[in-house]
């Protein structure tokens, strides 16, 4: 498969060519840090950025992220692995270790609303959000030309209840074909089945056109323009087989007034929702991101 | 009964002696503003802040409120009201004219949370509150000494929900002795009777420790921590016979993270409590509220 | 010449085809409200928006702005104007009267960096920027793909301060051949001269990346992260003859902290400069603007 | 000298009875941060709460702040610092070991303006901020009721700048009397000596009415409303000998538009300071700050 990485991702990828990150998961108990960072030392890591968090001493679970430069990290990455093996057994830890130069591929599915992917794919031209966007898949042909103006694969897949079964064929062996790390849902309206979000496991980000829990469901901004609310906001969160419940990514909020129609809520509304949906996808691709008891932690 | 307006509020009263508020509300239709103008230029009234608003053709309503420096306007006042009759009833106006000098008496309610109480009590007396403080009333003894250090009258009502009726008779009467217009549920956690409420519409303003209609109801924070919410936040609403349906007067909210425990929520929370509720209750003591439908318009 | 209104732009003619907008400034007096309402009620003007403002009464000025609707507007605007003529007079108004189906045309100037071109671009794209992008004009060619792929003219004129002269010609005969009302510098990081600053008073609006008027000049993301702030800005404004010192029109922030380099500073930038400049625009565009002593009024 | 702490200070110690604080600054090299923690480990610690922070290459300093429980912390605090000397002095470290229930003694200066002062004692009330209050200075009368209604020492120095001398040894008097560590300078408008700043390095915070380093110096907020900024704000700074350039610690903003005077500028200011004043010496008083080439990491 062709692949649609730009300049912006290459420099990227050879600026942290020996840049891995180390994220660690395990009941928390004396003696982690230690054991990880004396690994780390003996591998000659140099320690770029370090985050880790202990929940409260009932669940006593802890967290931990560390981004590292390690000299030939992409000869040594197998060996590291295995080396850290004992350690990870030890604490009885769920763990992974990457390269930083291995970047996520990306599938954005949207449908009449293009806001957030127009936002998504000036970001990945600037060179801000670094991933390699593989196809961009929606029920519509509204946002062809754009998708082609950047020299990216669209496929229009029409979608109606009736036919979802279908739809997913189609769209899970896209997904196959463009080895695909991430779905992006840039205000898709279309509901997924428990088995296609199943086999995505927080693997899925959608934008929710509200501060959830507030406005679960449709027609937020109109169920915001009636209670009279004086913030509107937006959630990204990780797809879940319960509706907009699934873990909360990001939110922000804006201020509205009473001479704001709900038109005008839902043009504000554009602007919170394209932002908390970059910032979002950029913290998976980053590796930032850990679910825990259907939260996230925010490395 | 003796006055506890305090120097702050003379110095207010002295510095607005002529000025006044015209809040206006009726069917939206041409020449309501140019006769309401021509009204005011033929009293000799100079307009200070004017704010209007229309709503959507189908609903057609037009709210007013004009802030005007009118000389000896203590004397004209009466005579002003009786002459602005016919404008208002060629328009069908609900409508109110006061003076600004008529300082609103309030009363607190609160209960063994003080951070509201506190904030209340030091924009006040900063003079940043400009209100007649008639009472403090709670259910505990906690506030006492706080509330006595400011020569404020404290009554201390015992409270639940078996002796709500008798409870209410109390706080009545005192309501009455007091001359009090305005009624602050300063995280005062008793549910009110609809019989209480609907003695006072549009006359009690409570704070809610969430961002409604999020969390409507009992332990927000808990229920924020628990969802994993990246924001929380408080409302000021008028009290409805609804529980937290009531219109809201304004919202705010504060960035979280997984580190924050409910502690923690609460914690951050109490300052975003104090600046809502001081704020909501400063728009009504400067008549800035108007009520529609179940929203406030904030002029 | 040709045009390059787009379909959202003809949506919006056609939904304002009888709008109107009318600005004032004059002395303060009594009677100005009153006499303009009943002018605009005797030409069967509904008013849509109205806003006022009365500086201190030392200063004593007046402004206005009213938004309306009145039938066969198109064919009567002329004739308003005329009518309005003696009520000008006797006030000794500075006034505008136009139509909001006049959509105004805006060129856009930029460099190297192309954030703020692409979020205007696409924001005229979502029909939320209501102009006719007339050109765009750079002093590099990097950004003439994106312009072209808009279908907009892209005018490439290299520039330094030895040919600046030489330069300003160029642009001026494309200003006058393009017919332009507003010229936005997008990053454009080329000084004018004060006969082009003269030639388009309150025409043209900068993006400065700092807060006004913390770090006036160049560089200001790295004497930011020199000084240590918590707060990073970004500031439209007016472009006069001193540099970075014209009327403030909008301004936002983000917070940074000791983690965040100057790229990152940078980067964190970007986002704010992209809707601090896409609000300013938006707000001249719609004639909400009105400067007064080097400061905006904004309604 | 007779201890002013209060009940919920009390409260704090009792829950902080093992809880230890130790802060590193020191070369950046490879092994630090797991010698560190097997030495903790070691000694029973288990670690609440870790940040560190790395600057880029070129600088090549390390930070770190841990936050500890250990058995019997109080008995052993000695003999961890004695262990801890042969770590330090192979990295090379500035550090400290202390107790998270040595509660510090601050001091509070103030003058006319009350509302900073208000704010930290109601904070202090509440239990949110764990200091001991040792006593309030001031040049002026206008607090003395305040602060004698807390049951705090209350001491009234006039001062000029031709007694700065005189004034500040009485001062000095009083700060060792009370064993004082922490100086909150809550709106106190007088400059202090080189040397009494000398003195106390990084043990005074301000807070300056501007997002400094905007509006330096006198009348920030006149200055403000005459350049016409759309945002207002406030700084919490330690103090050095050169006026508002010390190291910033927190800094907010609120937005502001064309109608508010000089005088609407300073009441929104306060409610800014209050709350950047009160976060500041919140942080400073649980060790989070660290000041490093006139900038402070906060953890």
């Amino acid at each position: 498969m062709k692949s649609y990485i730009q300049e912006q991702v290459q420099n990227y990828k050879e600026k942290h060519k020996n840049s891995g990150r180390l994220l660690i998961n395990c009941p928390d108990q004396p003696g982690i840090v230690s054991s990880v960072t004396q690994f780390l030392h003996k591998n000659e890591a140099n320690i770029i950025e370090s985050n880790q968090y202990t929940t409260d001493p009932q669940d006593g679970k802890f967290f931990m992220r560390i981004e590292f430069d390690s000299p030939r990290l992409p000869e040594k990455e197998e060996e590291l692995r295995k080396d850290f093996h004992s350690i990870a057994e030890q604490f009885d830890m769920t763990w992974t270790l990457k390269g930083a130069y291995d970047v996520k591929k990306t599938a954005i599915f949207c449908s009449k609303e293009l806001h957030c992917l127009r936002e998504l794919l000036l970001e990945w031209q600037s060179g801000d959000l670094i991933t390699d966007i593989g196809l961009v898949v929606s029920n519509h042909e509204d946002c062809r030309e754009l998708v082609e103006s950047f020299n990216l694969p669209f496929y229009h897949i029409p979608s109606n209840k009736d036919i979802r079964k279908q739809v997913e064929e189609k769209q899970l062996a896209l997904l196959e074909e463009y080895e695909i790390d991430l779905i992006v849902l840039a205000r898709y309206m279309q509901i997924l089945t428990p088995e296609f979000v199943a086999a995505h496991p927080f693997k899925i980000i959608n934008i929710h056109h509200s501060f959830l829990p507030a406005f679960i469901g449709a027609n937020p901004h109109k169920r915001a323009y009636e209670r009279g609310v004086k913030l509107i906001g937006a959630t990204s969160h990780y797809v879940t087989n319960d509706l907009d419940e699934g873990p909360i990514i990001e939110q922000d909020i804006m201020r509205v007034d009473h001479r704001d129609s709900i038109d005008d809520l839902k043009k504000m509304g554009r602007t919170i929702e394209r932002s908390v949906l970059a910032r979002g996808v950029k913290w998976h691709l980053e590796d930032r991101l850990i679910v825990h008891e259907n939260k996230t932690i925010v490395f």
